[in-house]
């Protein structure tokens, strides 16, 4: 088996926000010269998500509503505890809600097209920012 | 490595519908012919899920339960409202529970045998039915 | 393409109980003998999940506290009722976490290093402990 791998950085301007990275996945694709096999983007971070889902500006005001009422920020988290008194941003809602959401994608590349179904984009969850993060491609052929 | 496919269509009857598709994934290795590599189970709709859990009757009663707790159908949210303005049924509840519990399944084949444990079934997650939803099963090898 | 494959077991003290498994999964992949692949780690238990998170003393009484409050124990669940008839300990709350925090952990492996982020572990989630816990490691070459 091959293995390539590439990686992106995307910037968020919002302590929530999520963003739509299926052209910088394809990008990745085209530079790493590749047009078939099974396609793996993930992110390393702990307090932040990938996932697909469809893209769809009202629906992402009403996932952000969500994460908020299940894991509200600053709820007096334990783990924020030294967060605050290092006068860094609290983010414990943010590793609570990546575990719950976060998977790893994949995605089948046949002949430079990959396979998102019709509603469905590659999601980078913001869940702390604003923040510069890093989302790996990693192909497998 | 060598990358085989198939899928199956599966049809829902009820708005909130878990079904076992453990036998459909069983027959679409068969009909590829194959009996060892990596199996990866995953349907391309972003208001439905799939995952593996224990398939007992009383068990996905209390998920269901569980999934109108946590995101509850018809509760004002946004990306409603065109489809509601459309006169279609609204669906970001499925959207919702489909960011937190979707996610690629993932079984080992050998010697014709996928490695599910015990009380482990592949289980796909209407959550807006009634619909047909596909199912597709990669094969690496 | 190749495929290896080992396996270890966790033993958990407390009902809810959260292991960092990195260690042991890095053991495993040296007993393999394997240094470069890509990883698949996962657990076969329907009532337990797998993940990655960030491993802090804290951060994980919070996530503990906040499954609690997800999907409490004991708290009249159809499933648990022969569970209880049986007196067994009830364990429809764990399943219902698993559906929502289980996920198959990929790890790229490198020249023998696992490409897990700064703060990123490979752990296991106990949601009805205590108990003996299989966790297996597919490597694909």
């Amino acid at each position: 088996m091959d293995i390539k791998k590439s990686q992106f950085t995307v910037q968020s301007d919002r302590r929530f926000e999520i963003l739509n990275v299926s052209t910088e996945v394809e990008a990745s694709l085209e530079e790493l010269g590749v047009t078939n096999g099974l396609v793996y983007v993930s992110t390393p971070h702990t307090s932040a998500a990938l996932s697909t889902n469809e893209y769809e500006e009202k629906l992402l005001d009403d996932m952000i509503d969500k994460f908020k009422e299940i894991a509200p920020p600053d709820d007096g988290y334990y783990h924020d505890i030294d967060h605050i008194a290092a006068e860094e941003q609290p983010n414990a809602h943010a590793h609570l809600l990546s575990a719950m959401i976060k998977r790893p994608v994949l995605l089948l590349l046949e002949d430079g097209e990959i396979d998102l179904g019709t509603w469905e984009e590659v999601m980078f969850y913001e869940l702390c920012g604003p923040r510069e993060r890093t989302v790996q491609v990693t192909v497998l052929q």
